[in-house]
């Protein structure tokens, strides 16, 4: 069996900016850095982006749900990774672990977000089946990546 | 029994730049509405801003969790209220309901976020019992406005 | 001659996610409260939001100028407010000058904006007059208001 | 005479995010772009950075000024550089120029900012000179770098 490969990852610095007056991350901002990741996996991996998905298969990629769990502090100047695997594939729908870990692998937050695909045809924008060619490739880009961290 | 009153109610109208390129509100917005409105919360009604709190009780009240649910789409220029209630007041934690409502009752969003209650005198950030001000105010806001919409 | 009125005004608090880990106001967020403030009062005094405006007159009026000056600091549950005035109405294009100011009139910054309107029929996107009925309503707003603190 | 290398560089994609419901950039965004270029520079090439600036030096170095210009609307997915080049290095004070560009050199706005040094011992803030040590990085990075593009 072929060797689990590390997950989708972007490295960042906490910014002071994304900071509040605490001088510690404000928390809807761990958020944002969470939909910046899956923006970018869209874009490079699963070969749609959210902005040309309408024009390239008719569709749109809207998030349904999002839940975070928070365990640790980020501070302004501190590196962390944002990490993101596929969870669980369905018909219409995509469930994105995505965990903020320092390099020394403190889990600073946990977040689960559920995209679900929407036919831009129907007006009455219903879910509909994520396309064979993307399906093709978040599939491959699970068995290289697993499923993640689990419950 | 005295009349149930509606919610910590804040009006807005969804913003031209808190839309994405497809003309509806980019989720994370969503998150960011909430918790302005608990930050409003905190300082009207609860007597204790976020960013005061640490002078006048040595303690800070960090969000530990947050989930969300997506119903219908906000677009630029609608009316829209962020109402929040108190779903559950624990020893040392506050778990908000809040619904992202139409003046015409559609229901946009629904978020819970949940804050613990921490004091700054403990280096690891322990979690610390309510202060008992900020908890007779907190229930005299529950009786007057119950505990939201449930699951 | 008639009495000068005061300016479109909106009434804010600094909210806690505002500041950075300085504990004051993040920059950047002065731009978005004036931004803010532009877009309500395009919606509320010129009868044009920027969402309505391609539908309406064919119309967008993006920003091609800002220019800030900062000179006391904002801090967390500070009350202050938003003044806007348009300081010079072009052909084509609006000037807009925006304080924000504390209760007891300390000046935080002072920013200039301007928006310029563009036809969309056009492919290339060229800077075209502002349609009669914005202008009557926002020449109408100059005499009540005056022209701002000017330079 | 040595050659002039190319200024600080980080580049970028769009993103959907920050794009606004006419499809492009939000403009308020391009002025967070700058700052957060800012922030990394302030790290990486003059040692020190925002939040660690407080227990290093004693100082802060808030934003005085700024101003913008726009000459091309980027669109979401398109790739972009942000260039930052010491324009001017005064006793107490930087003048940033900052480019965002496209690949084939389109230019979409010109930033400037302006920081100034202050001392946090000094209970009015006054500004001061900027200590050696970041002075020292800040003009060897203006020797390989140069002054940018000027007005």
């Amino acid at each position: 069996m072929s060797e689990i490969e590390k997950p989708f990852t972007v490295s960042r610095v906490l910014r002071f900016g994304d900071c509040d007056a605490a001088g510690v991350i404000y928390t809807p901002r761990a958020l944002m850095f969470a939909f910046e990741a899956i923006e970018q996996w869209y874009r490079e991996v699963a070969g749609a982006s959210w902005a040309s998905l309408p024009e390239s298969h008719g569709m749109a990629a809207p998030t349904v749900h999002h839940e975070a769990d928070y365990m640790a502090l980020l501070r302004a100047d501190m590196d962390y990774e944002i990490r993101l695997w596929v969870a669980r594939l369905g018909r219409t729908s995509i469930h994105f672990a995505i965990d903020g870990a320092g390099l020394d692998e403190t889990l600073f937050f946990r977040i689960k977000v559920v995209s679900c695909f929407i036919s831009l045809a129907r007006p009455e924008r219903k879910s509909a089946p994520i396309p064979a060619d993307i399906r093709a490739r978040i599939e491959a880009f699970r068995q290289r990546t697993g499923t993640g961290p689990g419950d």
